[in-house]
C-alpha cells in the first residue's frame, strides 16, 4: 500500500508532493523487486472501504487512549505540533487497523517504533469481534526486521529525506560513492593509528547490515577499535559490499522510472483488486454489525 | 438524512438499535410530509464519499479545537463519558461538515443547541478553499426554528425516548390524552383559584408554538396567573389543539408504517441518488487537492 491518505494527515498543505511520492514510493517497490503479477500495489486514497472501516473503528477507541499512543505522542513532539496537532494525525493508529484488517493480514513488516500501531490494531480486533460477536477480523502479528532502522549517513538516528541524510534506491554510482566517502564516523578517531570506535559509528552498522563476510567485518572492527584502521579503508569497503547490492536495484529503478505512465497503470490496476478484496471485508463487517441494509 | 453512521459513535454496541430507528425515522419524515418523489431521503451510512471527505476534513482540524467544541463538551457531560469519550463521538462535527458540504447545502435547519457545529462546517469549508484555492466547498447557514426545542412532558429542558417524556408522531389519539392529562404544570398550582405560573409550564409553551388563536392563549395565561384557572381546562385546550395537528401526520405515520418494505426500498434508492451526489463534490474536491490520480 501506498499511504497517500495518510501522509494527507501531517501534510495536507502539500498535497502536489505526495502526488509525487507516490509514484517514488511505487518505484522504490518495483526497483527491489516487488512484483506486480504477485503482489498487490495500491493507492490507500482510492480504497473508499478504509475510510469506512475507519470511522467504526473510531467508536470503539477512546479519544483518551489514542491521546497515549507511546509513536504518536514521539512523532508530535518531533514535528513541534504541540496543541495544534491535525485531528487527522492523531487518528491515524485507528486509519492504519483498517489498511491491516480490510485485507486481512496476519503479518505486518514494521520497524520496532511501529509496534505500537500493530498493538492498537490488535486491540481494535479484539473488541470489533467480541462486541459483535463475530471472527471476521484477523489479529496481525508484528514482524521486524533482523537489522534495526540504518541510521542516517550522518550518524543521527534516523535517514530523512528533509534532513539530506540518506541513501536513496535512486542514487547513482557516484552518488552513492559521494555519500560513503561523507559519512560520519567516529569523531575522536583523527589519525589512522588513534583506537577508533565501532558502537554508534554509522559505517559499521552498515556493514553488519550488508555485508556477507562477517569475519572480515569482525577482524575490520577489532583493528579499528585497536588504531591503525583509516576510515577511508573501512569506507572503501562499505562501497564495494553496497555497491554491488545497489546496483541491480538502480538499474531496475531506472527502467520502470522511463514509463511512468506504465506505473501510474500498473497502481491504478492493483487499486482495483485493492477495492474488490476490502469491500468483501466491509461486507463482512457491515453484516457482523447488523447494518448490513 | 438518517445518521445511522453519526448514531453509532455513541451507540457502538447496539447496532441493532440503529437499524430499527433508520425506519422509525424514515416513518416520521414521510408522516410529517417529507415527498420522497421532491427531496432525497438516504442513509448516512450507504454513502462511502462521506466517510473519505470526513478523513480530508480531520487533516484540517486540531485535535484541540475539536476538544473545545461547546456542544460536544456538554454532550460528553449529560452522556457521562469523562476520559473515556469515543474518538468517533469527539471528530461527529467533522462528520457533519462532510455530510452537509457533500451536498452543497446551503441552508440546515437546526436547533440552538447544533449552531456550533454549523461554524465548525464554516471555518473548515473556508479552510479547505483557501488552503486548495478553490470554491468547491459552499460554506452553509444555520436556519434555527421560530420556536425553540420543546421541553419534555415532565417539564425537563429536552424531549427524551430515554427519559420517558415525548410524545411521538406514532402516538395514539389516546396515548396524546393520557400524555397531556399527566403534563407537568406549575407544582404549587394546588387550586384553581392559586395564582400560577405560565413561564416554564410546558402547557403553554407548546399552547405557544401549536395554537393558532394566539388571543386565546394570551388571555388564557393572564386567567392562569391571576388564579382561577384549572389546569384541567388548559390541558383540554391543549388536546383540542394538538390532536387536530397530529392526527393526520398519525393517520399518514401509520399507512406507510403498514409497508415497511416499501420504506426501505424508498431509502435504498435515495441513497442511490445521493451517492452520485456526492461523489461529484468528492470528485472535485479530490481534483482540488490534486489527488485525482
Amino acid at each position: 500500500m501506498i499511504a497517500d491518505a495518510q501522509a494527507l494527515t501531517d501534510h495536507a498543505h502539500e498535497p502536489q508532493k505526495i502526488r509525487e511520492n507516490i509514484l517514488e514510493v511505487a518505484l522504490d517497490y518495483l526497483a527491489v523487486g516487488i512484483d506486480p503479477s504477485q503482489t498487490t500495489i495500491f493507492i490507500q486514497s482510492l480504497i473508499p472501504q478504509l475510510f469506512e472501516l475507519t470511522a467504526y473503528f473510531l467508536n470503539l477507541v477512546t479519544w483518551n487512549r489514542l491521546k497515549h499512543n507511546p509513536t504518536v505522542k514521539l512523532e508530535i513532539q518531533q514535528k513541534g505540533f504541540g496543541e495544534e496537532v491535525p485531528a487527522g494525525f492523531m487518528v491515524y493508529p485507528v486509519s492504519q487497523a483498517a489498511d491491516i484488517t480490510a485485507f486481512g493480514a496476519h503479518l505486518v513488516p514494521v520497524g520496532d517504533d511501529q509496534i505500537p500501531m500493530i498493538e492498537q490494531t490488535v486491540e481494535l480486533v479484539r473488541k470489533f469481534n467480541r462486541l459483535y460477536n463475530t471472527d471476521v477480523l484477523i489479529e496481525p502479528k508484528a514482524v521486524t526486521a533482523q537489522h534495526a532502522r540504518l541510521p542516517g549517513i550522518d550518524g543521527k538516528a534516523k535517514m530523512s529525506k528533509s534532513l539530506h541524510n540518506a541513501i536513496y534506491l535512486s542514487d547513482t554510482a557516484d552518488e552513492l560513492a559521494r555519500k560513503i566517502k561523507g559519512m560520519y564516523t567516529d569523531p575522536n578517531h583523527l589519525h589512522v593509528n588513534d583506537p577508533g570506535k565501532v558502537e554508534g559509528n554509522p559505517v559499521f552498522t552498515y556493514l553488519d547490515a550488508f555485508a556477507h563476510d562477517k569475519e572480515k567485518v569482525a577482524s575490520m572492527k577489532a583493528h579499528y577499535e585497536r588504531g591503525g584502521l583509516g576510515d577511508a579503508v573501512v569506507k572503501k569497503y562499505l562501497l564495494e559490499v553496497l555497491d554491488p547490492f545497489l546496483s541491480p536495484i538502480r538499474q531496475r529503478r531506472h527502467e520502470f522510472a522511463s514509463d511512468p505512465q506504465g506505473v501510474w497503470d500498473m497502481l491504478l490496476k492493483g487499486s482495483v483488486a485493492a477495492r474488490e478484496a476490502a469491500a468483501q471485508t466491509l461486507a463482512k463487517v457491515r453484516h457482523a454489525m447488523g447494518i448490513n441494509y
